[in-house]
Parts: C-alpha cells; sequence; structure tokens
C-alpha cells in the first residue's frame, strides 16, 4: 500500500510491549474500556476446511460415530463468504481466495482476491484487528503452519496489492516459480508504500508471529544492507527457531517463531508419499481404481512444533502479565495447501491439528471464561468425499471419476474415497460454499446461525470493545 | 417384508381416522401424554440439499449478500449420516442414499443403501415415527414432490428390502429400466411380507400423503383384479389428482393427493432445457467453456401445484379439529434428482421451493407455537460451486474441468459455475458430506450442534412425547 496512515506507528506498539510497560502508557490514541475485565478472542481458522473436509478427517480420525472436540462446541452458523472483482464497481465474485476472505475477517471488508487488507480498484489501506486491538492496548499474535507472511495472517496485519510480495525481493520486477511475474513497486517504502509483507509484520504493533517463512526475512531490507531478522530484533523480537527457543523465550519481548523456511511440514501423508491418482482403463472397459492406502506420519514433520504447542505458547505469552486482553488468531493453514495438491492425508493431519490447537483455546478459556473462541474456514476447497461403491452400481456398468481419486482405509475397516475434479491443472480449486463457524459459550447470543464472513469482524471487535 | 407386526394393523388407523372418531379411541395401545397440549413436529428435508445446493441457491435467488428464509431459522446443527453394509456385521459405509437417511430420519435406525425401514443383514421392520405417532392418536402427514413411494417419504411408512419395490408389478422378477433385476418376492403378502410400497401406504397410518407417483396406485393389487386406487378409497382415502380438487378435498377424510405420474415437474431448468456440459478443446490447447446460459421457468411445471400449496393444504388437514398434534414431513425431493442429471437450474428451483414450504410451516407455527420445525438434508450432492476464473489464472495456461460444469447468470450480473465431477455415468453420485440441521425456536436445547442422524428420531419423537 502507497499510503500510509499515520496514526499507526511502529514505535508506539514497541513501547507498550517493552518489557517495563505492562501496563498500556497513557497515550491519547488509546481507548480506555469502561470495565477492567480483560476480553480475548481465539480466532481458529482451517483454511480450506469446508464441511467435507472436517467429515473426511472425522471418519478418518474417530470414526463415522465419533466426536472431534470441534464437534462438540456448543453454538454453531455458518459464514457465506464474498468476494468482488478489483474494480471500483465491485462485481461480485463467487470463489474466494485466503487473501480476500481473510480480509474480510480481519477487517470486515470485502475486496479482490490476491489482496491484502487494501481497498478493491482502489487500494486504501483498511484497518484491521489486529490494529485496532493494538490501539486500544489489547495484546494481539498470530499463530500460522504456513509463512506468517502467507495470505491469511498477512491479511491481520499488512495492507499491500499482492499476496506474493512477501519479501523484499519479490516487490519489483519478480518472477516467482520462474514464471510468475509480481509486482508491487507501489508498494515500495521508496514510493510512499509500507514495503513487503515480512517488513509490514516487522513494522507491525503484533506481539506474537509464530510460523513458518523464515526465507522472507534473510533478505536485506528494501535499500538497505541489513537482514530482515536483525531489523525484527530491533524492533523488539525474540527470534525463535526451535522447540527448545520456543520453551524458554523472553516473556518480556515480542516473539517472532520462524521454525521453517516457507510452509511448516504437515502431519501425515500418503502411505509413501501417494496422493489422489487417476483410475486408470482396465480390459473390457473396466476402470481400474487407485490402489487403497494408508496415511502414515510424515517424516519431514519430526521436530517441528506442532499447532498445540505453538498455541499453548502464543496463549501464554499473550496471557502473560496481562490486564487488558488479546486477540490471537490461530491457523492450519495446510488444510488448503494439501488440498490443492490433492494429498487428502495430510490435510486430515491438518484438520487432527487444528482440533488439537482448539483443546488448548479450551483449557485456557476453562481458566479464563471470558475468551471468544470462534472456529472457521476461510472458503471451500476441492475434496469430496465420494461412494467406494456407485449408488448406480446395480447397473453393472464401468462408472469412473474424471477426477483424481484416493481411497483411504480407515481403523473401522472401511474406505474413505477422496475426490479432486474441479479442475485439470496441478492444483485443486477452491469453492464458495459457505463455511462452518463454531464458538464456544461466549459466542451464544452473539453469533447469528448465519452471517456474511465480514460480520466476523464486527463479532470479534464488539466483543473486544474496540 | 416378510414378517408382519401384528400390533400395527391398518384397521386401527381407518378407525381413527375416520369423520367420526377425532378423539383418538380408547385403545388400550395408545399412550395418553400427561398434559393435553398438541405438539407438532414439522421435519422438511431438501433431498441432497447440502451446503455446497444451498450456497449456490441463495446466490442465484437473492444474491451472495442475500438471505433465503432458511438462513434466518435462529438454531442450526450438523449431522452426520451414517450407513451400513446389508450384512449382519454393518461394515461402515460413507455415502448413504435416500433410503436409508430417510429411514434414520423415520425410525432411528442404520441401516443399508436401497433398503426402506427394515435392518440390514437381517431384514426385521422398525417402527417408524409415522407408525409410533398413529398410535399415540397423533395425526401423520407426508408432503413429496417425488412419487408418494419414493425413497424419502416411503421410508415414513414402509418395510420393505428394496426401494424400488414400489408397485406390485416390481415385486417379482421385474425388470426396471429395461435393464435393472428387481425382486422383492419376500416381501410379497403371498410370502408373509407386507407387499409393495404403494400397496403399504394404503395399508398405513398416515392421515395425508401428497406428492406424485398415480402410476404406482394404477397397478392392481397383489393376486387381485382391483387397482390400488380403489382400494384407496376403500380405505378412507380422498384421492386427489388436481389443484381444484385440493382446494375442496373433504377435511374429514384421509388424503392420497397424486399430481403426476412419477416425480413432479420441477420450476426451473436451464435455458432451452440446457444442463451442464463438458467443456471442449478449442484451438492450441486452448479451453472452450459452455456458453453462459439463464435459468427458465420448466413449462412443465405449469399447473402443478408448488411445494408451498402442498404444504398449506397438509397444514390445514391435520391441524382441522386436532386436539393431538400431527407429524408432517415435506421433502423437496428433485434438489437431489435435478443434481443427479447436472441440471443446476432445477435444483435451483427446488430449493427454492423448499424455502417457500418452510415460510408456510413459520406462518403456520407462528399461530400454533408448539410447532417444533426441523429443516435439513438427507445426504450430499455432486454440485460444487467452482471458481468462473481459476484461482491460477495468473499462471496464463489453458485450466479445463473434467466434469460437465453450467456458467449460469445471475441477476447481479456474474455468472455461478456449478460443477459436477464426482463420475462419469449418466448421473451423478451422492457424497458423505455432513448435512445442516436448522430449526426453529422449539429447537433450540433439543438439538445439539452436532449429531448423527439417526439421533433426529430422537429429537422428534421425544418433543411428540411417544
Amino acid at each position: 500500500m502507497n499510503k500510509v496512515i499515520a496514526t499507526i506507528v511502529c514505535l508506539f506498539i514497541v513501547t507498550a510491549c517493552s518489557p517495563h510497560a505492562m501496563i498500556a502508557p497513557a497515550n491519547q490514541d488509546i481507548k480506555v474500556p469502561t470495565t477492567n475485565a480483560a476480553k480475548n478472542v481465539i480466532l481458529i481458522i482451517g483454511d480450506g476446511m469446508d464441511d467435507h473436509q472436517i467429515t473426511i478427517a472425522r471418519n478418518y480420525l474417530v470414526g463415522a460415530r465419533g466426536r472431534m472436540t470441534l464437534d462438540t462446541l456448543p453454538h454453531r452458523s455458518i459464514a457465506q463468504v464474498l468476494t468482488v472483482a478489483d474494480t471500483s464497481a465491485g462485481e461480485v465474485v463467487y470463489v474466494p481466495d485466503s487473501a480476500n476472505t481473510a480480509t474480510s475477517m480481519a477487517t470486515g471488508k470485502v475486496i479482490n482476491r490476491g489482496r491484502i487488507g487494501t481497498t478493491a480498484g482502489s487500494d486504501e489501506d483498511i484497518a484491521s484487528i489486529v490494529e485496532l486491538a493494538a490501539k486500544a492496548g489489547i495484546r494481539t499474535g498470530l499463530v500460522s503452519t504456513a509463512s506468517v507472511t502467507d495470505a491469511t495472517p498477512a491479511s491481520f496485519y499488512a495492507h499491500i496489492s499482492l499476496r506474493a510480495c512477501e519479501n523484499p525481493s519479490t516487490m519489483q520486477n519478480a518472477i516467482l516459480y520462474g514464471f510468475l511475474p509480481v509486482d508491487c513497486s507501489p508498494d515500495l517504502k521508496a514510493n510512499g508504500g509500507r514495503g513487503s509483507i515480512a517488513e509490514q509484520l516487522i513494522d507491525s504493533q503484533l506481539d506474537v508471529a509464530l510460523g513458518g517463512g523464515m526465507k522472507h526475512f534473510q533478505f536485506n531490507a528494501e535499500g538497505g544492507s541489513q537482514p530482515l531478522l536483525d531489523r525484527a530484533e530491533q524492533a523488539d523480537f525474540a527470534v525463535i527457531t526451535s522447540i527448545d527457543q520456543l520453551h524458554t523465550a523472553d516473556m518480556d519481548k515480542r516473539w517472532l517463531g520462524l521454525f521453517s523456511p516457507s510452509t511448516m511440514p504437515v502431519r501425515l501423508r500418503g502411505e509413501n508419499g501417494r496422493i489422489a491418482e487417476s483410475p486408470k482403463p482396465g480390459a473390457d472397459g473396466a476402470v481400474i481404481k487407485p490402489a487403497p492406502m494408508s496415511c502414515e506420519p510424515e517424516p519431514k514433520f519430526a521436530g517441528v512444533p506442532d499447532l498445540r504447542l505453538l498455541t499453548d505458547k502464543a496463549l501464554a505469552r499473550l496471557n502473560h502479565n496481562n490486564q487488558r486482553g488479546f486477540f490471537l488468531m490461530i491457523e492450519s493453514a495446510s488444510i488448503d495447501k494439501q488440498s490443492h495438491q490433492r494429498k487428502p492425508c495430510g490435510s486430515i493431519g491438518e484438520v487432527e491439528q487444528l482440533n488439537e490447537a482448539l483443546d488448548s483455546a479450551l483449557e485456557f478459556a476453562e481458566k479464563n471464561p471470558q475468551t471468544l473462541i470462534i472456529v472457521t474456514a476461510d472458503h471451500g476447497q476441492a475434496a469430496q468425499l465420494i461412494p467406494e461403491v456407485s449408488i448406480f452400481d446395480a447397473y453393472n456398468v464401468p462408472i469412473n471419476s474424471p477426477g483424481k481419486l484416493a481411497r483411504i482405509r480407515t481403523s473401522e475397516n472401511a474406505l474413505l474415497v477422496v475426490n479432486y475434479a474441479t479442475n485439470d491443472f496441478m492444483q485443486a480449486e477452491h469453492t464458495g460454499v459457505t463455511v462452518p463457524v463454531l464458538t464456544n459459550q461466549q459466542g451464544v447470543g452473539r453469533v447469528p446461525s448465519m452471517i456474511l464472513q465480514p460480520e466476523l469482524f464486527n463479532i470479534m471487535t464488539d466483543y473486544l470493545r474496540l
């Protein structure tokens, strides 16, 4: 974004979060609530976690008659996702991406796909719940299994026209993945903008940012020779890169935890790394389906902090000597990313990680009752649970899926067939389905049974009295 | 079903529903509730109406920011669908059909696909809510846009091993659709069974059955020369076949309304009857998508009673001089049937019909507050809302759907792209996703935020004190 909002300055929040500023400084920008009761909001986002993803995970993890923690939350709603084209007219678009949906939740505004925290067509910054909370002296944190600069977390603190501009190297005449041109030059600091997403994270008011994305902080800051990691330390961040460091990190510093170069490894994978595959033609018009497979631990996951641990630690840090409450967003990012790659075991493991993060949040809320927990998804994803035996089996003709499918053995001795058939590209598409919204008891009376996704922003800011 | 349950006899209910028996007769089988307050249950089933179907319909009918009546219901849950194999071991199956899911709701038991109101593996009759209600002197009715003998309504009154045995001609060595062998001979009355589904409807305790399916009642009853329609009249049914007759039907008779030979015509169709189509290859690897289309009124729908009218009339008949309450199931059947045929406009119109039936139910409940309204679906369906412009559009390569798709123009000047890609057969598959459950205020505290589908039976029978 090429217009600086002067009222939000990095210096303020660094001061507010320094060891000697447990109580918010007497700054005239800070809204003092009328009661002293600290309130907390924990927003847990399963990226791409629509009801199909949850059903597939439930059947695999606990069986068709089982219940995950998220199934036991007392209150349920759905959110209609909203997207517009990148024009001033704001034409309706029915299928979103994570950038525009996370911006809906973070700011209450509807924007176009690919954009972060700025208006469609006019590229104006939109204040986020993180900024409003910090302004009110309320702490803020983000946890993600993606890079902390990826679209979902970025939407809570950054303002930029393209989600791809995650670090200084991507800002001008960049080519991503060998062929994808990316340019955010109007957002360069030199041009009056806020710089790349990684730079905006360092300049943000965040108290905690834990996830992947180390590679984005190894570039030099725009126009300088200083790596962003050094800049982060100057901005009072403790840079944390291992589980050990996470256990011993300074509770009076801001935390920047970077546990992998980009997206963090996932928990599960298909047997021997198998993913969904195309059925093959057999003799006499028959169809040879992919062989059944099991899910197995993903070896790369070993040694990586899981989402439960990151959540436990983020909650402890945010709640430490805190009289004013906090906002924490937790994202299980690779439900979506694994579904794009047609890896159902991967998505299942990441729903399980989300469910464990929810366990952590619920344990926290047990001790801190003024805590609103919301579990939701940003958008739908491609995976569909289709029959192992066609419902038209009695017709006795070969019946095939035109997509790619995986037949997963479950512990109840059945086959769970996951189909990806939204496109023939190397990555599956999102869908435009409504997404689930679940809350703890604090959400009852606050979240109607159906909402528009941007209304989550109002529900959360009202709860925090922002 | 080849075992007669002697306690449920047709004669009883014919007596109970005769003009001179408004108050339940003093039969020792009747449970008298401890209070006199009549309670009603209205169960509205959208066949195949998962969240994708609702989202697609919402976007088309009221726009992405709009609300249908069903979006305004105050309480939301989801139901996990359950299915087993047709064996005594009851192996888990993850994708259901309407026969087993409607049986879940009607009886509380989990059975196999294709079966109606009987146990998997052992073929025992299972008492349904209609039977239990009638036994308690509570009236019962079914409304469907399918044949009244189709799987969903049949599950509420019939007991038979195969859903296809809708009339006497299908009971023994039958061939359906020119090639599908069907045999229900153990269910022949001559073999100690209950006969075909149409015969079981006549023998049932139902006060009201409105829908399609006239052709099934034009066959002679098993082993006789009397058409089933005559038998129905002997069993005190007024046979109703037109809107005019519906307006003037005898309020003191049972009602059998048959408004079409089989499934009733639907409200909407694609422009000139178009359905979802395969994209075609263009020059240089490009993809030519199906041309955009509008939805238009289905000409065959003219003169057919719509679901709202059928609901209004069923409610009036069931509530007429009624001191004891009623159970009414209303099915919008062709959300599913049109999706099988990859006709998104058809499904949209049938969601609209369901929504109007809900309007009728809510107006009734306004005047009769002791009325529990539940809106749900039986199972998921194939349709997915996918992007008009791929989220990978920036890669600048042709991206195609491997399924069949329709690009529908909406009133907000956008394209709604519906994809069907669960198989390559002439009909699309069901899916195993959880289904929405919505209730009016009477459901608050009675329906947890997530249930197993058979628990709906307990919720409804508890409400009716059965």
